[in-house]
């Protein structure tokens, strides 16, 4: 690993984990609200979107504010801008938590999700905690092996999102039409958030060191 | 607009402007493949991705290239690495044409699409063609004023994808679960694609007025 400006990239880090928990956050809460029907919860993941917004702000200002300050070229400035595709990965993952909570209000006060898909939805739900779990440990520790430990659970992801498209393709789904289009959709945006965490635990060992304070 | 380094960034824009035609191209093909149920043009799409990604690697190249040899900071430096970002919209971009391409795949030789949407496909397709068009030239001639048009082209998407919802949703809708699935997934594609695009005409009128050879 690159030791790029240690100190310096302390504040940027900071930044990120914050990012990355508020980006956990918001999926535990959006997940919730659609295995309730639960119009007052969605409706918070959609309003909090904001604050990730201005989080995604605060790292793009910390990193050129370091780069001001140090001047790095050539691979000293590709490893602290690895921290700016982190952020917009980070920033997506928020927005695919209040498609998912948009997905809740739409149908509210029917949920959103099918009985026959409840089950699949709900162990979505907990890989895709576990995956923004790990992103926040591996952000905060430099923890490579945790990253590299996403491959699984993303696979998990994909085998969960098969498993979604055998039932509601199967000869016995009763629901209709309406419920499998809700399902496809709603199985996208798991698939996205595993994708985006995944893409920011393999940026994770490019990062410079600099340790959060939260995390020493 | 500012000048940060015109002569400098014309290599950089230069490989926008190629990247952009590349990606223009992979979702023509994809949706002519599409529409046709044509497996040999829907493979061409799904192996040439591989171009994109190389053409994404070089405007990182001459991005730091150029960042190495000036050395901007600040203000000057967040223009140059907006070049970054729309690289990143470019590649995704190439990536959704590659998932309308392995949709053809997965069905065919049925086609993925249901008669009874092969008319509203075809018109997104025309609008995410006319938005990959108008990024083209945006990049290439430095058009704002094209690049703020987008966002009608955008609505006019939003506009078939609300249609799209309204026809898979209707009670005389006879094709089925798997056609809506394949319908819903398609259609976030389209839409995908066209957030995109509206994403690189705002961050045109920030890039580096640089301009490309082939433009002048």
């Amino acid at each position: 690993m690159r030791e790029v400006f240690p100190d310096d990239f302390t504040r940027v880090r900071s930044s990120l984990v914050i990012m990355a928990k508020a980006v956990r956050e918001a999926m535990r809460q959006a997940s919730a609200a659609l295995l309730a029907a639960d119009q007052n919860l969605a409706h918070g993941v959609t309003v909090r979107d904001a604050e990730i917004d201005v989080l995604y702000r605060v790292v793009e200002d910390r990193v050129y504010d370091l780069v001001a300050r140090r001047r790095p070229v050539g691979g000293d400035l590709r490893v602290v801008m690895t921290a700016l595709q982190v952020a917009a990965d980070l920033d997506r993952m928020g927005e695919l938590a209040v498609h998912v909570a948009r997905s809740t209000l739409r149908r509210h006060p029917q949920p959103a999700v099918a009985p026959e898909l409840a089950l699949l939805f709900r162990s979505m739900a907990a890989v895709a905690d576990e995956l923004a779990a790990k992103i926040v440990s591996a952000l905060a520790d430099q923890d490579e092996v945790l990253a590299a430990g996403l491959d699984a659970d993303d696979d998990a992801m994909d085998e969960l999102h098969r498993d979604l498209f055998a039932v509601m393709l199967s000869h016995e789904w009763p629901v209709g039409v309406e419920a499998a289009v809700d399902g496809a959709l709603l199985g996208r945006y798991y698939e996205r958030y595993a994708d985006h965490a995944v893409n920011i635990g393999r940026q994770v060992a490019f990062l410079p060191s600099g340790r959060p304070a939260e995390a020493a």
